[in-house]
């Protein structure tokens, strides 16, 4: 498999992102092309030893940036490492693209270059989201990607997560559930409600509402909800870990004896650290274009890199994207039917 | 001040109400009526000393239950605590209020009996939302009654939730900040956008949009969203607060060192959980209707009956009711002028 890398994107590029590359090809046998300014990552590769022939590099002379606005930047910037990696991706000469860059821009490359796959209206991404149930994580689509949805999004959203779920993780008929304000039919906006109907009809495994509250205890595979929702989610759930787990931290430190208790305790405050850290968790593929791309969080550091690297290369091995092409047929046949 | 209370309503009622209502006659001189079955009522309050001329019965003999479809349960349980709640309100039998029963059938009481203030389209339910910051609590509105917004309906959640905190709280020039999921203006959904240009236009102390991450730090005094919105977050916030805290505890009591550390820090470990305990914040004001209405948790149990009443009697007090309806002339005129 050959594994093409955003070199330039994100807030710690090249740096992290070549040092996360060097990590993962000690454990893994496939080829990846770090897709970049050719110096800099030269500069950041000299620094290790690694095996030339699995480490490759494709000079890219632009950048796209956070500020950017994607769908200018995505059809101007043609020499950018995003744009040329995408470009591999459809000429396949790379099987996945990973990058840590601007989300809208990934978003756009993916629609404007690899496209969408036919009967699929709206391409979502999807987010693995640590739950504290038997598996450790939940997947969310939409995380971000459309913040206005129609019923029928929301079903293409759920069969999509079930595909992935099913072949990258491997869970036999994963659970579905629509995010919504109670867990009677009845409830939320119009959009939700006839979602609500499509799910119920199609062949998922749905097994109705879930309100937020539920979802960090792992309560269904696939968690489905536009992505100002979604959006709403990830962010709670990151500002509010971070924020207890700092408080905790102050508290624990602001007289002796619970400094003394502190003190034993840290090893166990580092394992709960851990256990929120995102970059632990392997990126977030964009589902619903013709091709394996994988969105990493913009901070990611070489550990994030790693193991979105890994788990990038099972959803590109198990051909999610042929999966989901194959699936739409049915799709179409339950919202015709509403 | 004469202050009703439905001691039908909630999960732990009438036996924690009751409690809750002795507890705090303990601490003000305002009048106390329960609302509700006066045997029942009475066989609670047998169990404590109390003046009987501070708490008093109005007797009740029907209740509006969670299950209850609530426009229905309001037309048709005319004799029900929380109905007669609400009608002493009205007929200014009572100042104030209170219940943990039946969200929607208080809303519903609240728009059917009290009526909605002239210029306010949509009444909210205005939730207080403990952040980490200076100030412990920001305003989150609407909570979850109006689960589909139009941006007015934005801008009054905002005005509104204003003139709460400035008068509860003491606030001088309250922060208002939208949830969006980016902090530039152009971000988020139609109506959300929409909303951004009214709240720029009016002459609150508008700061822009947040995103959900910042929420818990306490970047504002008043959280503006659509009540789908609103629901997300203090459900999330619940879920996760508790989920962290049984994980902390968990992960604390696996191994003896740990054990140890944790016996240290027990103390501080029940301070945490504390400030996380919703029954410690004073209840949610239905902001909007004719007269002053507070819903508690449906869990709550006699500390936030305690609580909910010492805030209720502030927001009686300072007429916020009349402060919105005062206000609405100028909110038209931002309306109109778009």
């Amino acid at each position: 498999m050959r594994i093409a890398v955003d070199g330039m994107g994100g807030d710690n590029a090249p740096r992290e992102i070549v040092k996360g590359c060097v990590e993962v090809s000690k454990l893994i046998s496939d080829e990846i092309i770090i897709v970049g300014d050719k110096t800099q990552i030269q500069n950041e590769l000299r620094k290790y030893r690694y095996n030339k022939k699995q480490i490759k590099i494709v000079h890219a002379p632009e950048v796209i940036r956070n500020e950017d606005a994607p769908v200018r930047a995505v059809r101007t910037k043609v020499e950018s490492s995003l744009v040329k990696g995408i470009n591999m991706v459809k000429d396949k000469e790379a099987d996945l693209l990973i990058s840590a860059g601007n989300t809208g821009a990934i978003m756009a490359g993916g629609l404007f270059i690899l496209g969408r796959i036919q009967g699929i209206d709206r391409p979502a991404i999807a987010a693995t989201y640590p739950v504290m149930g038997r598996r450790g994580v939940s997947l969310l689509v939409d995380a971000g990607a459309n913040v206005e949805c129609k019923p029928n999004n929301l079903l293409e959203f759920a069969t999509m997560g079930s595909i992935y779920m099913q072949k990258v993780l491997d869970i036999e008929r994963p659970t579905v559930a629509l995010v919504n304000v109670g867990t009677e039919e009845n409830k939320g906006t119009t959009v939700v409600r006839a979602a609500y109907e499509l799910l119920e009809k199609s062949s998922l495994n749905f097994i109705g509402n879930v309100e937020a509250r539920e979802i960090p205890k792992g309560v269904c595979d696939v968690i489905v909800c536009d992505g100002f929702v979604g959006n709403i989610i990830l962010k709670m759930t990151e500002g509010l870990a971070w924020n207890l787990l700092k408080l905790i931290k102050s508290e624990f430190l602001s007289d002796a004896i619970s400094k003394l208790g502190a003190l034993l305790l840290s090893g166990k405050l580092k394992e709960l650290r851990d256990q929120f850290d995102y970059s632990e968790y392997g990126g977030a593929p964009i589902l619903g274009v013709k091709g394996a791309l994988v969105k990493m969080h913009g901070s990611s550091k070489s550990n994030a890199v790693k193991n979105t690297i890994l788990k990038g290369i099972s959803y590109a091995e198990n051909n999610v994207v042929q999966m989901i092409q194959d699936s739409v047929l049915e799709l179409e046949e339950v919202i015709i039917s509403d």
